[in-house]
């Protein structure tokens, strides 16, 4: 594995989960595969989860783990060409991303969308030209449209709980404070589509008018703007913000109450809630589910770590060679 | 050992001091007992001595360390149930500390108090919580009314460095130009109360009027409000600015000059002075103190690598049963 | 070797780029000189390159690493003394040092110049006293007069990439939007004019007027200010911007075009192109030599591993006795 950035990286969703299960059973199995191995981690946004599991599936592999911080003040990366650069940006990520890469063997990228260039968002250029000029293996620590380290941890979590061999996964859009990005949503939909093709699942999305997520993630995916009607019979409900991507970064008034509660569970077989946190208490989500027996998002975060660490491992196995 | 919150959880204090020292003549000697093991150390607040020296403890016992700075905007943590979070906390801390908890094998936590809500930090309600959701072992790195690490170094260093078998220890405040926590003093006292009466120490605290600490940090302490009198005889002098707890968070105008300095070292019995560090020069004690024969400040704060040991070691050796 | 501050803590220039080669060939053959060894990076200021590169090479030898970021709100240090610190800073730098001394077997401090006060910032003061109060062995990661680092990993790329024995080497003042230090450039002439010394370059400094770098820095340099003069012949040019020594701190306008280009190229031997960086492209340094195949800059920047760890393992090497 040379990058890990989308569902597309990963050939057959069952076996990376079963891969990822046995590492939980045996953490340190493979502990000198990573020997002499240097994980660079470069934040250009704050991380608590991704920063913590992805240094600890590191550490387990016998990795050494370099962590830079870049959302300060002057460390703005310039990533266009041609530009004379005199103004604010202190450093081209061509040579920014080529020198992170002669100090590390793999290297881990976060950064978050503008919400305000939709085309910019939508091409990922930071996310690859960073692939690009770096010159080593690159893990997204989530990127402008994608959060896969979220998205097989949330695969492994449903497949760790499942009654049923194909159990129905809701989508499910909540209300918060501020413009989200569609990352989350956006890699979601587009693990659980494939899941869906692979047939682990039975997939569909819910949420207000005027939330429609970019296509491209949702092939196959079923669409509803009714809650209640979606929540029927659904085995994990998934629950995640975003903004509107068609009048991009865009927040509606929406007046339904799509908050998450247990009167809304009723309508579902007794579902697995899901959240990828930090979540937003009794506006997101109601505390009497996070605090309830169908809340999964602790152990849900608790398994971040090996979903790290199998995607670290098949890369350095790929460098082993 | 579960948690390292106040001299109540520990057992005997001579018992630690003398295992504290035997670590300290061979640090490496158990450094198997931390391998796979995770310590995470979050820190609220600013931190120097505590970071570096509980990282070094941990390394010696072979743990792994990962470091949080949650002390920038944008992590602001709710700690109160029922709210619904449309505000400006991210993060409830039932998650945040749960989540940390499934990463880490022992948690550190640093938070300082408000200094403006007397009962939500001497309840200390943020620490409490943070080791109720999170799950595994916390050690304080200073909370809103105690530094315990700090006051435990404290004894370590006035065991090596006592000439008669009980000395006379005297908490001496003194001024400075912000409102600190009693956090220090309320621990040191805490903890030299409880060796006054295991016979290890003599215990005098002397302040100006109006500085008081809260009494469950003192009993059996002697307390005067003159400073030259309480130095008779000392054989240590810990010296520390605090500001009211009776009129919470305020700073009055002392008349009186209670900074330490020679002439008031020849009150004493050649007394060695003593500080947490950092030190206001020539406002707190003076630079001649500092700079001569009878400060161990330096020595004080190199056994704060002792102290976090000699706990982590214990919170290990509890982990492994 | 006690310090690594100045071209003059180092004996033989050829023999310690000759070590730093042979430690790029095997990285890991020292990895038991550095066990129970602890290196303390201070940072007053941001690091990239520094950073990453001290702490691998750190780490390629067995030594355990510790970061502290001290650039934060409420970490100004007083390097003054009798003052009495009823101010804004908060820690004495003889507390600070000593205390971090304590806790590290070797440091390394980067601390900038203030480029107001010449005098505070050519005694080196700040690095001086850490040096003085810290009592172990301390690296440079640049001070506010020189960045041996960089100029020892300029050495070594040097050596590496030259086609004739004693290849003539030009460092060519360059344009930027901002006031920089001289610390760079004095380094790198301080080193190349010692490398002379010692019959391993030839070296030039072009500048324009208004420019001239402390004669301390460049005994035996050929000076000019007529950039295309000084680029005949040459088989190395450093690319680099500084503000006034003269006139401390202030930046000129200059009518010239001091951007080295592809057209100045031509002037020289083929020269390969080298820059510290960060490099501002088409200001600095035009894009077309940063892709292109004379630029240096990657393999420069690689290179700072090794002459870390050459200073590293010399220091190791010292402890051991």
């Amino acid at each position: 594995m040379k990058k890990f950035f989308s569902v597309a990286d990963v050939d057959n969703l069952g076996t990376v989960v079963e891969e990822a299960l046995a590492i939980k059973a045996a953490p340190y199995a493979e502990e000198q595969l990573g020997k002499h191995k240097t994980l660079g981690l470069v934040f250009l946004n704050p991380s608590l989860r991704t920063r913590l599991s992805t240094q600890k599936a590191a550490m387990n592999l016998g990795m050494q783990v370099m962590v830079m911080n870049m959302d300060k003040d002057g460390w703005a990366l310039e990533t266009q060409d041609g530009v004379v650069m005199n103004g604010t940006t202190v450093e081209h990520i061509r040579e920014a991303a080529a020198v992170m890469g002669e100090y590390c063997d793999i290297l881990g990228l976060r950064s978050f969308p503008s919400l305000k260039d939709k085309e910019a968002d939508y091409t990922e250029d930071l996310f690859n030209k960073f692939v690009k000029f770096c010159g080593v293996p690159v893990v997204s620590l989530e990127s402008a449209t994608r959060h896969p380290l979220q998205s097989l941890t949330d695969l492994i979590t449903i497949t760790e709980h499942k009654r049923v061999d194909r159990p129905k996964v809701v989508l499910a859009w909540a209300p918060h404070v501020k413009a989200l990005p569609q990352a989350v949503p956006n890699s979601f939909s587009e693990w659980m589509c494939q899941a869906q093709k692979e047939g682990l699942v039975d997939f569909t999305i819910a949420h207000p008018m005027g939330y429609e997520l970019s296509k491209e993630f949702t092939p196959g995916a079923q669409i509803s703007n009714n809650l209640e009607e979606a929540l029927q019979g659904a085995d994990f409900v998934y629950v995640k913000n975003w903004s509107s991507f068609v009048d991009y970064g865009a927040v509606y008034p929406v007046a339904q109450n799509w908050m998450m509660d247990n009167e809304k569970l009723k309508l579902t077989n007794d579902a697995k809630v899901m959240h990828c946190l930090p979540v937003r208490r009794d506006l997101e989500l109601s505390s009497e589910i996070l605090d309830g027996p169908n809340s999964l998002v602790i152990k849900e975060a608790s398994n971040r770590v090996w979903a790290a660490q199998v995607v670290l491992k098949r890369m350095l196995e790929d460098l082993r060679k």
